[in-house]
């Protein structure tokens, strides 16, 4: 059986890479998938498709629209959902993204370092694993999916 | 018909008693229910109940676990989920719920300053309103409920 | 048992007031639901509360937040869905609630004179009966509950 | 991850072609479905097939029937439903395709002129994403399956 | 808590009043809900209260819409599904109770003789409990909500 | 885009073999799947294989239970569930898989002659094609997949 | 809000009874409910009500049967699941309604000595609270209920 | 149609082989699942992976959580479930296997021998079929599926 892996969160750092490295290392047979990770088109190709907007709100709206078509579908296709919070921005949608998983009753494996486990306690309970290091999260899905 | 609608979020300000104060002044047939908003025993009723942990993970996640008992059977009963994020604080449980929410297909109001707003933009599209006090709240329930 | 029912559709006859009255006239253990039929309202109230816009698209999209919030909530508690089509406008939100609650599995009765029957067979196949007029539905409804 | 898009609504212009030629000429990994756009056999087939009846009201729903087969199988399986509204007939089916599509949970990209967003604004605000032309759905679709 | 129970099937004996009866008699706190039992107007309100019908076939569907809306709601409402069996007639539309309640997960009691065993075998495999007569429903109910 | 077709029902004539024919030389993208049709193994094999029964009523479960695997699975896979009634035998299984079929919102076509149309109009109420042959039934499903 | 309470599990000690007293002490807004806790009951009426047995493996199923209507219906309705497991017997039905609630996305609470933590690790993991005493349980209540 | 079969339970005797080299003998279109059977990596894996625990329960909550990442997929994503129960341990995961398959509404066969009849009742009356060896269980394979 093939498995999916929704990776959701930071942007910014290669955590995605690493992951994606470990699991064709490993073999695993493994579709991953991912947000838009190009942080401008993720803000502004919804405004620049669907017409521009003068109103920050609204341009953001287009976008975030856009996103959600992404998000949601690639989402409820996956069999487990990676979440992962790094230490800078507010990450309010990699949150979001975690609850939406919970409510569909996905299995959520959460990526953070331990100095964010206090604001993360209600994330990381709805989660059946928490790992530190991308590499965790391979040996993870490595259990998991191989065993 | 009475509605019952789930405040969400930030538990530092007044925000919820003003909305209840409007809804009162309203009389609008609604019950609010809401999180356990004491900040110290939402953090650690769970492990001077079921027993102290000498790690602060385990001991969040006892105290994480009582309250998502409280807040999934909530917000799964509500008609209507407000999440208000303030300009302190990480408050991805906020953002964890409105995601669990979205995807149970409740109807979501925001609320927040616009300082917020791109921050947010993911949240909010998920949102039928958005609003940036707590009195818009209060007069988009009165004109949802009592129309 | 009591029951809900929700009278989706045209807001510029009287077709609501006389099934009320028909079914208060037989003492039905009915509650009735709706949506905002005052126009104005429906169209400007959005906009009013959570902020004006010069645009207005954004203006009918605010407005159409708030009258969700109120119509979704209602279709999924209701027992039966009533759905008015009039020869005016187009009308699309009544056949966009029905498909809703279609969806959803709510049993429908529609409701509109015979020369619409072309342009509503798709939304005719998904009820369970097709009425011509408000008395009809009455006593289809005094047959449904209190037979 | 291949994906599934439905074309829904208007069948008198050609913007199911241009949306396939542009999606063609992308090779973006999508299957394209659609209802039976042929008018004379949508209206005509059921009775021919079942059987012929007198009464057009039921030649009508037996032809709705058949229809509803196909559509309501083809939206439950897609994972992106764009409904196409045009300036001529009532269009009624595509508002009722769009409804049991939001209810289903599914992503809605919404396409008609402007001068149709007052009458379609509840239609609007169930939609993740609303185009003005055929080519704006291309490059939505290009950013959502391919970004 | 109070339970619903819905008894569907056979309309030509008195299995209903005397599992009424008996329910009575314990004081169980339960809802008694069913069918139109009247025979001709389940058979003829439809087009009565619709609009009559030249064709017997159209006389019966507007007669089963209107019936379908009541049975299903009930059923859905429900606790427990009794479907009773007789002797006489097809009853296909008892066994289509017990399916539609099947696949709702509704715990269903089949009531029939036991020279219909192997014509039922299907149905009372999706049984939790298959009885011979009114009474032992009525036993089996009892210890079900008031042991 | 590949269908899945569930034939339920009688089992002593040749219908299902002139559907496939007629998939077959239409060459229609479509699966067939049926129930056990062999009457011998369908009622005795289960208590071959799980151990013998003295008491005939639980013979028959036996043979039901495994019966029940097969249907129930075929039927939530099928995308159309068409369900044929004969002039003999009692055939509450093939009403039971129409409810439950129904249920789970299943497109339904029943296939049977006129003079079963007043028993059988609960059915035919849930379904959104009724046929009198096989051959409509192969150019409904000619229609719905292939147009 | 009203909360309702499924306690499963042992039935050879006084842990109902200690939390009943409880919540009365406490005064919570909560109903509790539980399956028939006569073990002589719980085994014979079925068969005593609905035909006795012979072959004790079906004198147990049909106890079961009836067991079942009440116990899944029970579950179904509560907002929280209690299940205790004791050091004598098997108690598969336990861990069955442990599992049966986890797919339900019900919240459970599970009750028992350390002693078990190894050999209940997999349902612990589905729990969101770990008790030991029933005075645990209670306060655990209280806290989700009325803090 | 291919089918997927999980194995549940018991991982000390040789079952599993016996019904995958049975399924192989019989070339029936099946793939076959099971959880993760090396006793210590199921018990130590997860805090191996995921950072080691001085605490056992902590331990076992760990390895617990990685395996219902597994358990819960290949449960959810099966056609049937096999819940075998041998004569020694607790066994209580396959019993929550087995409640957590039945509320999905997944066909179960349960595996034992007949001392266990009584202790097993309840799970038992959720099966559609109770097998004593291996070797029924691929009897009732083949007929369900190759029938």
């Amino acid at each position: 059986m093939d498995w999916k892996v929704y990776l959701s969160g930071e942007i910014h750092t290669d955590w995605r890479e690493r992951i994606e490295r470990g699991i064709a290392d490993a073999g695993l047979p493994l579709e991953v998938v991912a947000p838009v990770t190009d942080h401008a088109a993720s803000d502004n190709r919804g405004a620049e498709i669907l017409g521009e907007e003068s109103d920050s709100f609204w341009h953001d709206q287009k976008g975030a629209g856009l996103n959600a078509i992404r998000t949601r579908t690639l989402i409820e296709k996956s069999d487990v959902v990676v979440v992962r919070f790094g230490d800078k921005y507010r990450q309010w949608n990699a949150a979001f993204d975690a609850g939406f998983a919970a409510a569909l009753g996905k299995p959520i494996i959460t990526l953070h370092e331990s100095d964010l486990n206090h604001a993360l306690k209600e994330v990381d309970r709805a989660a059946l694993a928490v790992a530190a290091t991308p590499e965790q999260v391979v040996e993870a899905l490595r259990y998991v999916i191989a065993a």
